[in-house]
């Protein structure tokens, strides 16, 4: 049997278990929670339960809320994250520091570093990271768009925050040598790796502690 | 400040920081999320960027379920599982051991006792159990239905298979001594308490132990 043969009867095999248990309705819902991310068949089960103790009201709140996002939310021309308006509330703040980008590879790093309330420059979200391994290549993240936006002059600082992960770091790395290629003159910086406030030494994984040694300052 | 206007501004604050961050379908999205049972802020996050993610009709179908829930589910007015017929599945299933009817508190007990594919006979689900701490008594249950049923005559076993807890203990002996009052002659069983399979006897605690001793059969 192919693989993918083995894959829909157990696909198959799966579902079928799931509607002999359930009524039809309860079964299909069962069965998009577990479609979610981090939600296995006990969670999903827990989470179908409790749709069918709200209120239809709240029931319809949450559903509204699905589509809605999918209705409303687009990304904003500027920066590339997430927003319902047609620029995004960060790229339209007139009392942000225009000089200053922030690289991220995803919107959850937007709302991460916001949350912090020390940035106070714009972002710019790439959509991923370079990572070969998964097909994902230069070309297939927004850096075009962030080398037009650095060549409008505005921007003096660039700011890269991709994760300290290897793929983050090469992607760092190949935009600081992109910028410079391409003769921007301002500073390109990368944000700090080193020891999470309060870890311990000695719980701290090697890679970590050997960033921090290499990243420490004079005090 | 009351405790009702110090949960009010908490509420406030958290939502406001919620809107902050996120555009606001997103944030609401993140909102309803979190009202979901084992679903926290972070998560939250995580399943609201998955639906951003996932193509519209993905988006719709768990919407549309989460809605057919509540259209098409009501409980079954025999034996009060979830059911979208008039009458359940395993209620109108002629293969089925009339004379045995299994007492469970919750909907989900029946997908447990289902799923282990020996149980054969019938169900009756209770809905709670009792508990004078959350104000749950007698009448609040699907006792006097049970009664109404078992006074058919057609049931020779009445399984009781509330939880192994303080409070399912108590449904069951309330149910078995109301069936006796009632002068029904026929088997009233408990599910047995003892050591899980696979258990560790190092590991497990004592009230488990005792049961464990208490419940033992020759062999």
């Amino acid at each position: 049997m192919a693989g993918e043969d083995i894959r829909q009867l157990f696909v198959c095999t799966r579902l079928w278990k799931i509607i002999m248990h359930y009524a039809k309705p309860l079964a299909k819902l069962v069965g998009e929670f577990e479609k979610l991310p981090g939600i296995g068949p006990k969670s999903a089960q827990r989470l179908a339960f409790h749709i069918l103790r709200i209120s239809e009201d709240e029931a319809k709140a949450l559903a509204d809320a699905v589509l809605n996002v999918k209705l409303y939310i687009k990304l904003c021309p500027v920066c590339y994250n997430y927003t319902d308006q047609d620029c995004c509330e960060i790229c339209s703040d007139a009392k942000r520091d225009r000089s200053l980008v922030c690289v991220v590879s995803e919107p959850r790093d937007v709302v991460a570093m916001e949350k912090t309330n020390e940035f106070r420059g714009l972002f710019h979200v790439l959509g991923g990271v370079i990572s070969p391994m998964d097909g994902v290549g230069p070309d297939m993240l927004k850096i075009r768009e962030l080398l037009a936006r650095v060549g409008d002059g505005e921007i003096t600082e660039v700011l890269l925050a991709t994760n300290p992960t290897i793929e983050g770091d090469t992607t760092a790395m190949y935009i600081a040598r992109t910028l410079k290629e391409r003769g921007f003159e301002g500073r390109i910086s990368r944000i700090a790796h080193g020891m999470p406030v309060g870890s311990d030494m000695d719980y701290a994984d090697q890679a970590t502690l050997i960033q921090a040694l290499q990243w420490r300052r004079d005090i």
